[in-house]
């Protein structure tokens, strides 16, 4: 049996036809138009879905059910969108919505751990039950599934992995504030450093790597400069290590996952991210001798979002 | 029916007959006699039990089940004692040993989860199901159930709540790590800070309760100063506050619970602690206008090992 995964984003909705293995038989995007008004958004995506069928050669008769993973806070007994700033919406009845236009169960989760499911189902996770997706990009996110259950919270606002706070009176938060672990652990804090070394230090391959100009420096700036072994780079590598061995560590020592899974931009750095982090964790873990969490590279890439939502399914309440 | 409900410790081991309506209708305890043999002090569990029933004209027809709370860390899928440091035990298989003394089902279960499981059951968290319970003592311990289930971690080292990491390279903690929860949370923290301002300021009224001794300098000594306006001694408490808000907004932004119980020598300052960590707490919301966990005094008292064991049966796996 098929199953259709829609991953709603701020920019674009991603729609594609999934098999039972998370195979994506084929997939369609449309821009979303954020800001339109919420049954407008939910109409073209359930056209998206009919188009994508009709295209390539399937019907509404080989689909189980469709998954959707939003931006947002959700109410899950309801499946609906609570508050999700980058669409502007409250109170978005999602699965009510679209099952009158599509004659199919809807299930709708938070797209965060949206991406958990498919790392759980198909990705780094497969195979395990309780897992802990840790996504390195812009800010951190990340979904936390707990024998085989997404853990999002009794009031919809858990998960929120990129604001516990790691350093009490430390950088601030856009979120009012301060300390919060993506402010030490995204990529934006290795290029805030990245941009801090470049200026404080022209010598530096970060510097000539971006040609002395800050708006070129990346994360990928910093890890390649790190790799090179340049001393200002190596130095912002290690600081980041910490800080994220650091949030693993209060993950290990709150959750204990069975594994934990790095994902986005800064997971790119590959095994040169993993080795250290791994052997800054185990620097830092309280049971030393007891057997802990593996930490690995997320492995699902781009299409997380449409995978996880055709596996939502899967998932217990 | 009734059950028996046992809080071995490192100092003592205490069991209670307790009803359906987790009333403790008769208790008993005895030393642990911590260094022995485990099978020794296991037999003494068993004893107990008995003589419990014994004394008080039970018999073991009136027992449905015995629950076991235990410090350490604890492999649930074979009810064995992994690692207990202050009953220097290693992989002791107490529920095998006890029931092969007494013909009844077992529940084992690490203390500090059996506390939490006391007050979902009888106390602050009564009609909930998904609570956070914070020991604040010595140290900061405390439970975390989910749906009704105890949340202890893949491999058992998880809800190792005061050893989440509020201040990256904060407090020495004994742990080996910086700027552990408990390191600011605690009643020894409370001390810690009171000892300070006791050397500091000879004219504090934490230096007058204490007659001018460090050693009498209490976690109420600093409450009671600072109920009544010492400026030294609100400082401090302000302080405790603050970490203390920190602690439980990380708790809220990854595991979003729907009450938080404080509980511990520290929660005995009552509402004068719960009105400031309320105020402090709203005030560090990531979602502010959003529903989020109530935060409530500990209801339960010291016989919380004794009932959240007898109620081990009720929890979902």
């Amino acid at each position: 049996m098929l199953n259709i995964g829609i991953d709603l984003g701020g920019t674009k909705i991603a729609a594609g036809v999934v098999d039972e293995e998370g195979k994506i038989l084929c997939k369609a995007s449309i821009p979303t138009g954020a800001g339109r008004p919420a049954d407008e958004i939910i109409k073209d995506m359930a056209d998206l879905a009919q188009s994508l069928l009709a295209d390539n050669g399937f019907s509404l008769n080989d689909i189980c059910h469709i998954g959707i993973g939003s931006p947002g806070i959700i109410n899950r007994s309801i499946s609906e969108v609570v508050f999700a700033s980058n669409l502007c919406w409250h109170n978005v009845p999602v699965k009510r919505l679209f099952e009158s236009m599509m004659n199919k169960p809807v299930f709708l989760e938070n797209d965060a751990n949206t991406a958990a499911v498919a790392e759980l189902m198909v990705g780094a996770g497969k195979g395990y039950s309780d897992i802990v997706l840790l996504t390195l990009g812009t800010g951190v996110g990340g979904g936390i599934i707990i024998n085989n259950s997404i853990i999002s919270g009794s009031h919809g606002i858990g998960a929120e992995i990129g604001h516990f706070i790691i350093h009490a009176d430390g950088m601030e938060c856009p979120c009012g504030n301060k300390g919060c672990f993506e402010r030490y652990a995204s990529a934006s804090a290795l290029i805030n450093w990245g941009v801090e070394a470049l200026k404080e230090n022209p010598g530096s391959l970060i510097y000539s790597m971006a040609c002395g100009n800050p708006a070129n420096v990346t994360a990928q700036t910093v890890v390649d400069s790190a790799k090179q072994k340049d001393p200002a780079a190596m130095e912002i590598f290690e600081r980041y290590i910490k800080y994220l061995a650091l949030g693993i560590i209060s993950i290990i020592n709150i959750i204990d996952p069975q594994v934990i899974v790095l994902g986005g931009g800064v997971s790119k750095a590959g095994e040169f991210l993993l080795d250290a982090v791994r052997a800054k964790t185990e620097e830092l873990l309280l049971f030393k001798d007891l057997p802990h969490a593996n930490i690995e590279l997320s492995t699902v890439g781009n299409d997380a979002g449409i995978i996880g939502a055709a596996f939502l399914d899967r998932m217990t309440v």
